[in-house]
């Protein structure tokens, strides 16, 4: 077994946790970790010194478009539906290749920024599943559905909606034997898949296995228009459909209603909170102390650039408690531990069941360090502090996942980063210039 | 004369407007711009390649007490009263060196954050002052004052808010010469000063021209008490006291009522608004859109790492966005651009009369380069959506101030920044330790 050793350093194994000159252990064969707790001795040669790092749980976003990396700073300041046409223009364009290139900028962006696994909701293919492996990173990875016969990305993939969901049994198939790549259908929403495309995906996800993912009550109007059209909420709405009798993640839930606690809160239900994006488009606050106390499981997520424009997840912690205060202006209502908890141990089973996002022996070494060493990171007096309230992607040194270094001294040894830019910044510019060719 | 230029490189000269394949040239005796346009040719020797490289006026932090470096991380994540007695506990142990400290490493953290000029309530003396000068950065500093007897911060300066009064004027008078260092009273605010004290301060300040810094309506309780105890606001209270004919610069004013917007769109009178302080500590979220409306002057600031934890103005930035629209439930209340301003022009004139916080020439050469070539600005498709929603401050990579280069290649030249953090540490250690002694 080769075994890295990581000493001597500070970790957080998970949220509220602190141990302080300890050693930490990966085996690059198992991909887990193998020892943590007192140093043990003097490093050997391919051991790294952990002197001014401290190591946390990889960050999981819980809910992300990672392909509109192209579409970073291209529509900002408009009302929403100002936002939503443009977006939709540029998708329109994108071909398979954009996609492969948003993808990749994508990767390297969380990856830098202490990212390990996904979940993501666009265009997904074997090439695309192919790339996040080859990565190093986790995903759960959810093709988009918007109806049976609608198309998502007519330049790339003219397959309509009802073929997708086939191909994504299928894909789950080609990739059962990858322990990084997941699958889940990719419903976007129950105003643009019907209901009974909402009840065949329950029955397929009972069937086989396959979790589902889905934006609900994102905006105050989504949930109002589904009052009046169908007399229940969104969430309840899928509810009656046997969605949450299942294994199914949920972006956004904004706008939950009395009830609707209740069901968000059902066993095989994850819910992903995503405050900057949330913010951005003026959707809303959700309401993550009554989640919390209703026993809701939270991840948390960055959404696309588009509608961030980072993939940070330190930002979205930070974020996410100032939102939180804002909302009930009371500082005691959520702590940045709560936060990172989301961050890490909330999300990661909504990528793949039993992934915990702690770092203990015997489970998987996705870990990231950070560098504690700078000025924002002095004094060093609380690292739960630093990580929820101080600490930013940029902080992050390496990364393992599954006990392979993707990141190491703030290089990401998988993809090369340069290309990627360059390549996504002639994209866009071609997509900029066909639309305002129109 | 020494003229550096820099080219070629993409400038934002002032909010919403950018120059592409651009030059800017400083001059180093004057301290000033002296041009701003084409690329006027090859540079020579001494010169800055502009290349990757985005110009932005110098950030402004409209409301900060430096020196709590010291206190990072020390107190989170807990009720308001908690936190002041925390931090009041901290204050009490602060010797005159800790302060030194303390204000050092806040230097050196707001510069390599491209933060040029900054407004400070705390303790202040020659020696202090001349730390900030002798770092090339420019101050409004405000020795505070919690009344006539009290004494802020008796480890370090035994003396009483009466004589205080009195050493800003002869602060003010000692450092007339120095273009970089103004002071302000710093009246703490109506709750702690009594009213005489007010009256006093805002007669002294007509007399001698001195501005006055003050804390007012930071929380809901704050507007109660003061309604309850004088039947006005606390905006209104200082306003019947003659506080607000003069040059005044509140912080916070989170929770006016009606006839505070008048009061606050005096021309003498800026406020700074500070978001992230805001949201951790639940103080709410300030009315920024109305403000603006009402012609109030607004600047930005981080207030303390205490309640903070950073002192980044991009952070500041990009939350003050997402507060409003998370407020308003709509994305088109508050812009990127509006943001930018607050942070550069809003804030200037607020530090010192007439400085205009925009790059043009003839203004004094306050200015930063961000490196615009990394992932986060990949593709850089609007550089005020950039500047929003994507830059940190980890992206700056050189500072002038007054034509001084304080920044360069991302390293402060005018602070040893690994002393000074080590140096912090230690002090934050000792401190803790004696409180923990009790």
């Amino acid at each position: 077994m080769t075994e890295i050793r990581i000493a001597p350093l500070t970790v957080v194994p998970e949220a509220g946790q602190v141990l302080r000159e300890a050693e930490l252990a990966v085996s690059t064969d198992s991909g887990r970790i193998t020892y943590l707790g007192p140093v043990r001795g003097p490093l050997g040669a391919g051991d790294i010194d952990g002197a001014g790092r401290l190591a946390i749980p990889g960050l999981v976003n819980a809910h992300t478009h990672s392909a509109m990396t192209l579409l970073r700073g291209y529509s900002d300041d408009v009302p929403l539906h100002t936002w939503l046409t443009h977006v939709r223009a540029f998708e329109l364009r994108l071909t398979a290749a954009d996609i492969q290139a948003g993808l990749r900028l994508a990767l390297a962006e969380m990856l830098r920024n202490g990212t390990v696994a996904f979940i993501d909701m666009f265009q997904w293919d074997s090439t695309l599943l192919a790339a996040v492996s080859e990565a190093g990173m986790r995903v759960s990875a959810a093709p988009a559905v918007f109806g049976y016969d609608s198309v998502a990305f007519p330049m790339a993939d003219p397959t309509p909606g009802s073929d997708i969901l086939e191909r994504t049994a299928a894909l789950s198939a080609e990739f059962a034997g990858d322990p990084l790549i997941g699958l889940a259908y990719g419903l976007h929403a129950p105003y643009t898949c019907p209901p009974e495309m909402v009840a065949e995906v329950a029955q397929r996800s009972r069937v086989n296995g396959i979790g589902v993912h889905i934006h609900l009550s994102e905006t105050a109007r989504e949930v109002d228009d589904s009052l009046r059209q169908f007399g229940v909420t969104p969430i309840r709405q899928v509810a009656d459909l046997g969605l949450l009798d299942g294994r199914v993640h949920v972006a956004h839930a904004v706008h939950p209603r009395a009830g609707d606690f209740e069901l968000l809160g059902r066993p095989g239900v994850t819910v992903s909170h995503n405050p900057v994006s949330n913010l951005k488009l003026g959707a809303g606050i959700a309401p993550v102390g009554r989640y919390l106390s209703a026993g809701v499981r939270l991840g948390l997520g960055t959404d696309s650039v588009a509608s961030n424009n980072t993939l940070d997840m330190f930002e979205e912690i930070k974020t996410g408690v100032l939102a939180q205060r804002g909302l009930a202006v009371d500082p005691s209502v959520i702590s940045g531990a709560d936060l990172f908890r989301m961050a890490t141990a909330g999300g990661a089973p909504a990528v793949e069941p039993g992934l915990s996002g702690v770092l203990a022996v015997g489970e998987p070494a996705d870990l990231v360090l950070l560098d504690v060493t700078g000025t924002t990171a002095s004094p060093f007096t609380d690292p739960g502090s630093f990580l929820a309230y101080a600490a930013r992607g940029t902080d992050v040194t390496d990364v393992f996942v599954a006990g392979r270094r993707v990141v190491a001294g703030r290089r990401v040894t998988t993809i090369d980063e340069a290309a990627a830019r360059a390549d996504v910044a002639e994209r866009a510019a071609r997509i900029l210039a066909e639309l305002a060719a129109g």
